[in-house]
């Protein structure tokens, strides 16, 4: 069988990849007494006198809501909020197997921001955290915008931080080999979607200084009449040398070239023109932007991608447990821009000196103690930053 | 220690009453191509084509959210959504524990029907089914309404219609041991609020004729100006004699009084005024509406109460687990008046002639069997009724 009928095989036996299973004991009326009612009157009275206490008797302070209107989920596109499930599901589960998080999906039958946005809000006090996931651009900034101002618990959408703090991680990483200062970079990013856009301001949070953006219609600058108002606010922070033009016009001297966009729109002959010791991320996923043997045989020296099958796996695996982990842990109000960057330094320190190569940049997923040094990471920058609650 | 302390120290070490964990490996990268990327997109794509297959391919079929609002939680009144929380856990582990139904407690910040409905119906794609739980009424019945209309799963508010079956299946084994058929039987609800007018509906449909409800101003009859509009419904369809007045003008020659009221609101003369082997529910809780011992010495000849100290236990938890479980397993569009009569019979029946007499009525809560044989007779109603979907 190949892959599509095995996952097909696998999802109809395993029928719901999550189970919810009980904590507490209901095996008699005295334990429905303790469990329920009339018992369960008191911790409801203590959290009614004091609602952070709903995180000492609920499990709501380790639970995060997956939250999804399947407008853009993997490559697929608007599949629809059912359709997006069995994705919202395997997040679950991976919360649960790196990270020990509760988590559950919750796929939105809508696609208006308002209504999104209401929804997740007015369930917020059922939550420890909200994982937005595989929400469409530009609707996904704005809906993580909004419900970062209303609500008063973390939320993060990961598929553009998570996918930021590992990209950060990598470049840091790619650094120590290159033996290049992330201020001295010149960095393009091709895409301006969500995900390059979190990346940029992540990137510009790391001390990156030259960097330019490039969608379909070109290069972003100041003023360009073609972005969105999303990419005009980063447009204002980059390409600092006012680049005008297409990707190629970017690439010439280029040090990273990080790739969040389309299969095979970056050449060989474009990483030529690249400078010396290039680093290419090429993560459109599952196809990249260039192959691997294809970037090398440009001149390229790392190359990364997000696929699980070739090295330097650049994956929000590495960082969305640890995340939320480290900002359940100390009830964080918020996940900033300091614990992203915490995350992007403790994901690429997991990767020893003794191990870093251009072919091994990033650490294995399957290392728990990985996580929870994450998460140790998050932990303290949130206190550091004076979001941690307790 | 005493309950109180008991269940605090509980609900602090379980932090939290439900776990999720996983069904799915994800031991490796190549567990995770099969329930995550890139493999997770056959079963994307297939439900995108067909909707239902989403009962297939994800947990969403044996997922019910316990929804509430706070307002009417337990008798502790608008405790607030986060206060309500101890409830709803609870109410999933039972769910859990009888009836290995998976659910999940969604407490919703607003008490705004319309936000509220709109809220539940924008996450039905994520669910099985929906159970309202300690919403205050009337909002409860309203929100109820709209929601079976607006959502494709079932929706029930357990707080009207566990009580209605679990009342109905007391009634019906105390007939057999009082030799009164139901038609003919005179039947007094003490209360007016949703449970009581769920009670009342769902004894019309089981063949009861002569029944009078009593508010706090008085009996219910058509015409009443003190009446909200749920209250008109019912009173259109009961007290065919047309009593006014308060509750001791109905009950002179009662056979049954039905309690969904308050403390200590039934003495043992009011009791005393009842028909020959006088039926006695009494079920506010924690304290009943006269204890079991006062309503013998007035006469009564059984005694019920909500309470799981005294014998005669009209508890929901017999119901709801079985009455979901048999909803789910045939993808019921509906919880119907069908299937909460078959639930009623069901439940009387688990009491076997053996075992039945006045202090005996209702079966055990602690018998995984009868909720299964509760279910077996939702399933077959349910496909009899034409709203089984498989």
């Amino acid at each position: 069988m190949d892959i599509k009928e095995r996952a097909l095989l696998a999802h109809e036996q395993w029928h719901g990849k999550l189970e919810i299973v009980n904590r507490c004991p209901i095996n008699s009326y005295e334990d429905m007494t303790i469990a329920y009612t009339p018992g369960v009157a008191e911790p409801c009275l203590k959290i009614k006198e004091d609602r952070d206490l709903s995180y000492k008797y609920t499990g709501r302070g380790n639970l995060v809501a997956v939250v999804t209107d399947g407008t853009a989920v993997l490559g697929l596109g608007d599949i629809g909020p059912e359709a997006g499930m069995p994705v919202m599901e395997g997040k679950c589960a991976l919360f649960k197997a790196f990270a020990n998080v509760d988590a559950i999906p919750l796929c939105i039958r809508s696609k208006d921001v308002d209504e999104i946005v209401r929804t997740v809000e007015l369930l917020a006090g059922s939550f420890g955290g909200v994982n937005l996931e595989d929400i469409s651009a530009p609707r996904c900034i704005e809906i993580e915008r909004r419900l970062k101002e209303k609500c008063d618990i973390p939320v993060f959408h990961d598929d553009q931080h998570g996918t930021a703090i590992v990209v950060c991680a990598a470049l840091i990483n790619a650094c120590k080999l290159t033996g290049k200062s992330i201020p001295s970079l010149r960095i393009v990013i091709n895409g301006a979607g969500a995900a390059a856009l979190a990346i940029a301001r992540l990137l510009l949070s790391l001390g990156v200084s030259d960097l330019t953006l490039c969608d379909r219609f070109g290069l972003l600058y100041d003023g360009n009449p073609d972005m969105n108002p999303e990419q005009a606010r980063v447009a204002a922070l980059t390409n600092p040398r006012g680049l005008r033009g297409v990707l190629r016009d970017a690439m010439p001297g280029a040090d990273v070239f990080i790739g969040v966009s389309a299969p095979n729109c970056l050449t060989r002959e474009d990483v030529a023109l690249m400078a010396d010791k290039a680093v290419v991320f090429a993560m459109a996923n599952p196809v990249p932007e260039i192959w691997p043997d294809e970037a090398k045989a440009g001149g390229a020296f790392i190359v990364g991608t997000g696929r699980y099958d070739f090295p330097n796996k650049i994956n929000n695996v590495l960082a969305f447990p640890g995340v939320f982990r480290g900002a359940l842990d100390v009830r964080a109000s918020d996940i900033n821009e300091e614990m992203k960057l915490a995350a992007a330094h403790a994901i690429a320190d997991l990767v020893t000196p003794d191990k870093l190569s251009p072919e091994n940049i990033m650490p294995p997923a399957f290392d728990r103690e990985g996580h929870r040094k994450v998460a140790e990471a998050v932990r303290r920058a949130a206190r550091e930053s004076g979001v941690a609650r307790i």
